[in-house]
């Protein structure tokens, strides 16, 4: 058998796809293993699919479910009546490729030694988590998508669904997003990739905790402090001491984070971001890349977002625009910077339900 | 002799006071050693004396001289006729305490073990800065400065300078400084301090080369970024590849900053900010802590200064007003973030003249 699908404890289905996957950059799995989730039920026609793409650090898991109580990662987002709507659609949120949650990535065993693959694991691009998303999703013989939708990384995979499907969806929405890299991005993820490296603990990637890594939990420190505006930083912190400071604040929330995902993971993650550039380094017009996408599109932005500010969701909807496609703007104000969408669910899903809802009209 | 000033190589001066100078946080050194020097001449009634603070990363090397030609950090801004006026003014800029430009420090020989005292300096406050300084200036019989001025640490050190020494200044200018360390610029330096010490070469401080600290290196890259505005970095760098790479830029500045800067040194000398608190957590009402103040005061601030905001201007502006002091504001507007001050000197160099030279009227 090709492909086959086995639901796992709590819930979490695992897609097998017995054959060789080939990474943008070289190198090869095989099997490719994917783990989903699926809120909702999909209709007789496939025709009320949505793919919800997480960002960085987060999982498959969207939204609590019987089988799994566990709270999720965008929970106000996802039931029935709510901005995600189970009563009308079927949710579909993949852990990505080479993340840490269920899916090939470093922590996988390499058939061929037995053990996990660590630093071994192929480079990853974020066109490669698409494309093995897309064996999973013709695999479920859906034929076309009602919408994709991501935030921050995940944003980047919405669109790139679109620039490598560009009729398969109906809409798409990527917040807190962008069509490649701005130089300060890359720089803050080069430092924490540097971080990481000069830790004797990391050991080229053959450690053996990655809870342990005390230059892996500085590298989430620092990524924490990027994922929001520095103003609201201080005026949350500013009179906190002891158990309520900054410091704490990091090395509890760091510690946390380093508990749960995988070092070489993280890596590997982060370096998908950095190749990322939908005009290739400058020799491809973005006006071009766009121009083929069918869907309705909506980009949203936060104004306090210093990762990934405006700027770069502005370029990336005129560029659309530019290029023809039906693509809307909301500015978002916010004091929560990039971390916006993960906090303000109401206006996020308000957002997200009246864009996806105007297909009725 | 208690104390004695010789002069060194390139004209830089250096102070000896044969005494145990006692630090804040604990443990004493003697001697305690200063090296500065001055820009032009000491009037007969010393009345026309400015001390320069320098920030982080500077030396008492503000300008360029016949018996040392290299170019100063605040170049453009002293000489005859300029901001910093030698016609009018004797300038006297002395390497902060604790830092490797000659004045005690980690480099310094420990008398006591013939060998450079490294991690065992102790730790170094603002005030220790500003103590060790004022032992200097009375050597020098000035009874009062002019005025006293400084940009970032150095606005620190200028604002203390008051606070100690209420009625020892004309003026004060203080820029993109602050009362106390925000949980912001806090944290950045917690980070740079943690990158640094899970270095395996930095060895607890007991390094051999401070230019091959892979952490050191990092440490800085993360420094250089906070030091400007991400939108500039965008701006700069959004096309640029290869040489002219946001990389490739962070790679070569770092490296001449560790090729010329001591890693204990840094250690000390951000640590100084981080304990840099005139409100001693919230203890004392700055309201009261500048009321002695009796100084003219200029508090400029710069829009785009993301390490220390106009925030921490505003807050310490307004505590000298609500105190009484003749305390005056400039918003400077500019792209360059925390390092404007280094940049548009023809600005900065304005306000400086306008403030100091409004004495003549």
């Amino acid at each position: 058998m090709k492909n086959q699908t086995r639901e796992l404890e709590n819930g979490f289905l695992e897609f097998t796809a017995d054959q060789d996957f080939h990474f943008d950059a070289g190198g090869s799995i095989n099997p490719l293993v994917l783990v989903y989730e699926t809120y909702g039920t999909l209709n007789s026609d496939k025709s009320n699919a949505i793919v919800v793409h997480h960002a960085l650090s987060t999982s498959s898991h969207l939204a609590s479910t019987e089988k799994n109580t566990h709270t999720g990662w965008w929970e106000e987002m996802v039931g029935p009546g709510k901005a995600l709507d189970t009563d009308q659609y079927f949710i579909i949120c993949i852990n990505n490729l080479g993340s840490c949650y269920g899916s090939s990535g470093p922590v996988s065993i390499n058939p061929k030694t037995g053990k996990a693959y660590g630093p071994d694991f192929p480079t990853v691009t974020i066109a490669d988590m698409v494309r093995s998303q897309k064996i999973l999703v013709d695999a479920l013989s859906i034929s076309k998508l009602h919408a994709v939708l991501g935030s921050s990384m995940g944003g980047m995979l919405s669109v790139t669904w679109l620039v490598l499907y560009p009729d398969h969806a109906n809409y798409l929405i990527t917040i807190s997003s962008c069509s490649r890299g701005y130089p300060a991005n890359h720089a803050n993820r080069l430092i924490q990739s540097e971080i990481i490296r000069h830790d004797a603990g990391f050991n080229n990637g053959y450690y053996s905790d990655s809870s342990k890594l005390e230059g892996f939990k500085t590298a989430r420190k620092h990524g924490l402090l990027t994922y929001r505006n520095w103003a609201e930083i201080n005026e949350r912190f500013v009179d906190k001491f002891g158990m309520d400071s900054i410091d704490n604040y990091l090395d509890y929330n760091a510690q946390k984070f380093i508990d749960r995902f995988d070092c070489n993971s993280y890596l590997r993650l982060i370096g998908s971001m950095d190749s990322y550039d939908l005009s290739e380094r400058g020799s491809k017009d973005l006006v071009d890349v766009y121009r083929p996408i069918q869907a309705k599109v909506l980009v949203v932005s936060v104004d306090s977002d210093i990762l990934f500010p405006p700027a770069q969701q502005l370029c990336l909807h005129q560029a659309m625009l530019n290029g023809g496609v039906d693509a809307n703007y909301v500015a978002h104000h916010s004091t929560y910077g990039h971390d916006a969408f993960l906090v303000e669910t109401d206006e996020f899903g308000a957002y997200i339900q009246s864009f996806i809802g105007s297909a009725k009209t």
